[in-house]
C-alpha cells in the first residue's frame, strides 16, 4: 500500500519546488483537463466539467432568486457593431478572433467571435425595449468566449474560457448602481461560504476598470503563493452603452431616455482558484459545496464476504443528502485512497470485515487527514459535521494565508524590502495619479488589486509622488 | 374585454392563411426569439430560453442516468483536424464559418467554428484512451455549433443553434450499436412522454445519413402542416473516426485495438416542432413538462378587497409541484388571457370576489377552453389531473394528425396523386437504389424520411423502377 501510494504521489511536483508547475500537474493529474490540438484551447474532462457544473448550478439558482432570467445571444458580432462603443473595441481589439468565410464566400463584414457580449446584450436591449414599464431587464448568458492571449494557462488564461455574463438595464443610475453592488456581493458570498476562498472586496481604478465601464468592482482572491487572483468583477456602465447603441425607453414623464447599465461576470477560472487556494502536494481539496463526489467509500478486502456490500449498504444510506462513490474497482486501496486525495474528495470511508465485525468504519478527511471511527448508524450525521468542519478549515487556512501575506508600507522603500522578500498583499495609500500606478508596477512589480471597500488610514501621502493620498490600494502580483 | 383580446389575436397570422408566417409570429410574439443583428442569427429570449433550459434538464438527467459525462470541448477545430476524416470534411466544409485572424495577426492555419464535434473528441480520444479500461468512454457536450446555412428560420434553420451531441466510444462494435439504439430510444421516449410528440423511429437511407456515419437512427415528427422535423439522429461510426483519428487501446488480449463510436444530438429545433405540433391560431400550447410556467393565475376584479392576496394563496398552495406565476400587473384580464395564451400556459386559474365567496376558482384549459369551477381545497388535485389530461390530449390530437395525413403508396402514380393533393407521411417500398430515391425527389418532391423499424410490406416491388423492393421508405416534405 505504501509503494502503491508512492508511485501516485510521485508524478506531482511540490509545491516548494515549483507552484506553477505543481498546479499544471494538478490540472493534468487529477483529470481536471487536457490540451488539446488548438493552440490554447483546453477540453474541460468530465471530472473538471462537474465541478464547473456545480459552481453553475449554485450561482445560476442566486441569479434567479434575485430576478434574473438566462438568453442566448449570438457566438459572433459584426465588427461595425462592435466598434459603436470606442473604449471596448480598443480594449479587445488586439484579442479578437475573426471570422472571415462562411462556407466557400468571403463574408462582406468581418464578424468577432465574442469576447463578451456587451454590444449584442445592447443591440437587443434596443430591439425589444419600449418603455419604463419593461424595466429593469435582469439578463445572464452561460456560454464560452473567446480572447486571442499569447500565453496560456489551463483555467487561469486560455483562448476560449467557460463563463457566465450577467447585463442588466435600469430606469435609474441609483437602481443599476444597487445592481452592480448586488452582484459583487453574491459573488462574494458564494466564494466565501461555498468555495470557502475569502475575497477582498473593492473597487478597481481607472487603469485596471474594464474597458467602457465607469466603474468596475472585484472580488480578489489570494493563492497560496501569495498571488492575487481577480475572481469576479461587477460593471456599472452609465448610460454610455445606451447612448451608443440607441437604446432608449419611454419614460414616466413621457419623455425618451436612456436606461442605466451594469455586466457581471465569473469564470472557469474560478477553479484555478480553488487549486491554488486548498491544493496540496497530494492533489486537489474540493469545498464540499461543489465537489462532485463528497464521499468515497473505498472497501478494504474487498474480496471478503460482506465487504462491498456493506460499502454499498453505507452509500445507500448517504446518498439522499451527499454525493457518494463506491470506489469497488480492482485496484488496489491505497492506490484508490491516493487516486481520490489527488482528485480533492473531502472525505473517504474506509470499512473492512473487522470494522463491520465492530459495527464502524474509518472516516477520513481529505485536508487533515483526520481519522475517526464511526459506528455505523452514526455516519449520515458524522459526515455532515465532517464536511462542516472541512469547509471551515479551508476557510480559516486561506485566511490566515491571505493575514499571514499582508503587508502595510507607508514609503515605496518599504514597499521594495517587502517584494524582495514576500508575494502577498501590500496595503498601502495613493495619490490617484495613473504615473504613480505605473511606477509601483515598474519599480516594484506590482498592479493595484483594488480600492477596498474599507479602507484604513495607513499614511497621508502616496509613497511614490508624497503628495496627498486618496486611497488605500491593496497591490500584488495578479495571475 | 373581448375587444382586448382581439387585439392581442390579431396580430398573429391563422395558420390557414400561411402556416409558414403563423410560425414566425409565434416565434415573436410568444417572445421566444428576436431576430439579432447578425443574419442568421437568433436572441434566445427569456421565455424562449427556459424552454431550452427545461428541454436541457430533462435529457441531462436521463444521459446521466444511462452513465453518460459532460464535457467540453474546444469551440475552434483546425482545418487540418477536420479533414483527417474524408466524409466529414465533405458533408460539412460548405457550410463552416472559418476564423481566419486572431487579435492583429492572421493565423497559420484556419480555425473552423465546430459545426459538429466528431474530430475534437475523436483528438481527445486518441490523447485520453489506453485501455479497455477505460472504457466505454460515454461523453456529452451541450453547447452552439455554427452551420452557414443559406436560408434561415428560428429554431428549424439559423447559422448558429443550440444543441448536445453526445460522443461515446467502445470495446466492441455490438456495445456501440447498443448506445446508438439506446440514445434514439431516449429522445423517442422524451418526444412522446415529456414533448407530447409521436415520432416514427427507423434508419436514414445512405443518402439522408450523417456524413462520416456507418449508419445514422432518427426520429420523425409530423407537424400539423403535414411536413416532417427530424427531431434527433443516433450514429454509429463503427471504428471509422478511430481509424481516421488513431484512437487505439490495449485490448484485452494484449493487441492494439480500434474502439468503436457513435454521435448522437437534439437541438433546440425541438422548439420548432413543439411550436408547430401543438400551437393553434390563439399562439403556443407548451407540453407541462417543459413549460416555463404552466399554471398561470390571473386576479380578477383586482382591486376589490382580498382577491390578490387569494391569487397569491393559492399559487403558494401549488409551488411546491407546479411553476405558477400569478400576474398581477395593471393590465386588464381579458389582455392577460390572451397573453398568456398566445405564450402557451398550460393552464390559468381565474379568480374573482365572487368566486372567493363561493370558496372556488375557474380552472381553464389552453389546449380545449376546458372550463371547471375547482373548490380551493381540490385545487393542487385537480391542476395534477388537467395538466396530465392536457398532454393525453395533446399527444392523441398530435398523433390523429399523424395518421389522418399518412398514406400508403404502390406506384409513382398513386404517390403523384396524393402528393398533389396532401402533405403528409407516405409509405412505399423502395428496391434501395440512390436514382430511384433521387426520382422521388425530382418527380414528387418527397425525401425519404426513413426507413421505420416497424416494416410493413405495402408491395414486393419499387414504385419507381419496378425492380424488387429491399425496404418500406417513410416518404416526406422535411423542414
Amino acid at each position: 500500500m505504501a509503494n502503491d501510494k508512492k508511485k501516485m504521489v510521485e508524478a506531482i511536483t511540490a509545491q516548494e519546488v515549483d507552484f506553477a508547475q505543481w498546479y499544471t500537474d494538478i490540472c493534468t493529474k487529477a483529470e481536471l483537463v487536457e490540451y488539446s490540438s488548438v493552440k490554447g484551447f483546453v477540453v474541460l474532462r468530465p471530472y473538471g466539467y462537474a465541478i464547473w457544473e456545480n459552481i453553475q448550478k449554485n450561482l445560476d439558482a442566486r441569479f434567479k432568486a434575485t430576478g434574473h432570467e438566462n438568453v442566448a445571444m449570438p457566438l459572433l458580432i459584426p465588427e461595425s457593431l462592435l466598434k459603436k462603443e470606442g473604449e471596448l473595441v480598443e480594449g479587445f481589439a488586439p484579442e479578437v478572433a475573426w471570422v472571415t468565410a462562411g462556407g466557400s464566400e468571403p463574408l462582406e463584414e468581418r464578424l468577432a467571435v465574442r469576447p463578451t457580449s456587451e454590444t449584442m446584450f445592447s443591440d437587443h436591449f434596443a430591439h425589444v425595449l419600449h418603455s419604463y414599464r419593461d424595466l429593469p431587464m435582469l439578463y445572464n448568458q452561460w456560454c464560452s468566449v473567446v480572447r486571442w492571449e499569447k500565453s496560456t494557462r489551463p483555467f487561469l488564461r486560455t483562448r476560449e474560457f467557460w463563463w457566465q455574463e450577467g447585463h442588466t438595464i435600469h430606469e435609474t443610475a441609483a437602481e443599476a448602481e444597487a445592481e452592480t453592488a448586488q452582484q459583487l456581493e453574491c459573488y462574494a458570498d458564494f466564494c466565501e461560504r461555498d468555495l470557502c476562498i475569502p475575497v477582498l472586496k473593492g473597487r478597481k481604478t481607472d487603469k485596471e476598470k474594464f474597458a467602457g465601464a465607469e466603474a468596475t468592482y472585484t472580488i480578489e482572491a489570494m493563492m497560496k503563493d501569495g498571488k492575487a487572483l481577480q475572481s469576479g468583477t461587477s460593471h456599472y456602465f452609465g448610460d454610455k452603452f445606451s447612448r451608443a447603441y440607441d437604446v432608449t425607453f419611454t419614460g414616466r414623464d413621457n419623455t425618451l431616455q436612456y436606461p442605466f447599465q451594469t455586466s457581471w461576470g465569473a469564470s472557469s477560472r474560478l477553479i484555478g482558484a480553488i487549486i491554488m487556494t486548498h491544493g496540496d502536494d497530494d492533489g486537489l481539496i474540493l469545498p464540499p459545496a461543489i465537489a462532485p463526489i463528497q464521499v468515497v467509500i473505498v472497501p478494504v478486502a474487498a474480496h471478503k464476504p460482506g465487504v462491498t456490500e456493506k460499502a454499498q449498504e453505507l452509500a445507500a444510506a448517504l446518498r439522499g443528502d451527499f454525493r457518494v462513490k463506491v470506489d469497488d474497482s480492482d485496484k488496489a486501496p491505497g492506490w484508490k485512497f491516493s487516486q481520490w486525495e489527488m482528485k480533492g474528495v473531502p472525505l473517504r470511508i474506509e470499512v473492512g470485515p473487522r470494522d463491520i465485525e465492530q459495527g464502524q468504519c474509518v472516516l477520513v478527511r481529505r485536508d487533515n487527514r483526520e481519522k475517526q471511527f464511526v459506528k455505523f448508524e452514526d455516519l449520515p450525521a458524522a459526515v455532515s459535521a465532517a464536511l462542516d468542519a472541512l469547509a471551515a478549515a479551508l476557510y480559516e487556512n486561506a485566511k490566515n494565508n491571505r493575514e499571514a501575506r499582508t503587508y502595510t508600507a507607508k514609503t515605496l522603500d518599504e514597499i521594495k524590502a517587502i517584494t524582495a522578500e514576500h508575494t502577498g498583499f501590500i496595503k498601502a495609500m495613493w495619490c490617484g495619479d495613473l504615473a504613480c500606478e505605473e511606477a509601483m508596477k515598474e519599480q516594484a512589480g506590482l498592479s493595484s488589486r483594488c480600492m477596498p471597500f474599507e479602507q484604513e488610514p495607513i499614511s497621508d501621502v502616496c509613497p511614490v509622488c508624497g503628495k496627498p493620498a486618496k486611497k488605500m490600494v491593496v497591490w500584488g502580483v495578479a495571475y
